[in-house]
């Protein structure tokens, strides 16, 4: 097995997931999108459950990426105005650029309902993400106790469930239509001192 | 067309959707489901865009059934204590009852990321769950502004999400592993009065 040829053919299946959804998912279907001889997907992922599981580990890894990048990009220092950056990045990429991989997450989400294993598989990404989150928030604001860090990553969650599939009147009625004015909302709640 | 065999069908659609997920959604497998001879699905849904609809439509109805069901079933006379058991009633139903529906939601969400037309179809449902929950802040406590009301109703949302397809640790860092001190932290945040 080629390393590179099992990354390009994870790849790929997150590709087809967001595209075509868990029903276009099949091994034919991820030989065309990384462009490998028929029977390449098969022989590394043998199964549809292979496949599944071969997508959502590339997605922890992607989630893993993200969250460094964002970390990276935004010093951030305390400032709330900082935070403000940060959350209006967040739903900048998953409505731009991250918005196949989200669609992807979705699908594994929505597959992982009745698969407990494949819940298994993905649960160190929301984990992480509640950690991430938290710290952020107390690094701002030693005072935000823990309950309220978890319920402040509960509405970013929500609001990316929405930006990925809400209709005009969700995305208005969640505030989502104005993306700057949502993250100070957020901060005011998250920050009030 | 007879209103109860297509309703009978619309359900099977849900049932399709919960147990196999959009892959497994055919008119044959909502045919079985309905016990109705092959070829019925076909003949009121004649493609699977019109059973999507159908289901989502569905979806709708059974969203507006659950609200006017919890609204009567939780006297919510502004009493802190009554609040408290909606919210731990909403996710005891998502957890038991309410989860085949849940996860034939969450199928509908992800193919409407992919789709606009199916976006607006569900739109009712996120956009009236956040009219719903802010009226019943705002009846407890009417100094709840309209940016905490959304905030709040995010974190139901982003709640139910983890509910429908968390792992063991998401659900532990999300609260979960625990409704009722769930609701009520969620209300301490909510109504800090």
């Amino acid at each position: 097995m080629n390393p590179a040829r099992r990354n390009r053919l994870r790849e790929a299946a997150i590709v087809v997931l967001a595209d075509a959804g868990g029903r276009g998912l099949t091994h034919r279907a991820v030989d065309l999108v990384a462009d490998v001889p028929p029977g390449t997907a098969k022989n590394y992922f043998p199964t549809r459950d292979a496949l599944l599981r071969a997508a959502a580990e590339r997605c922890v890894e992607n989630y893993q990426e993200l969250a460094a990048r964002m970390a990276a990009a935004v010093p951030v220092d305390g400032g709330r105005e900082d935070l403000v950056t940060l959350v209006r990045g967040l739903l900048a990429n998953a409505a731009g650029p991250g918005r196949p991989r989200l669609l992807a997450y979705r699908e594994l989400q929505a597959e992982a309902g009745r698969r407990p294993w494949l819940a298994e598989v993905l649960d160190p990404i929301a984990a992480a993400d509640f950690a991430w989150f938290g710290q952020v928030l107390r690094t701002a604001d030693p005072s935000v106790t823990p309950a309220r860090a978890t319920l402040l990553t509960l509405v970013l969650h929500g609001a990316l469930t929405h930006l990925s599939a809400g209709g005009a009147r969700t995305l208005d009625a969640a505030g989502l239509d104005d993306p700057d004015r949502f993250a100070r909302e957020l901060l005011a709640v998250a920050l009030p001192g």
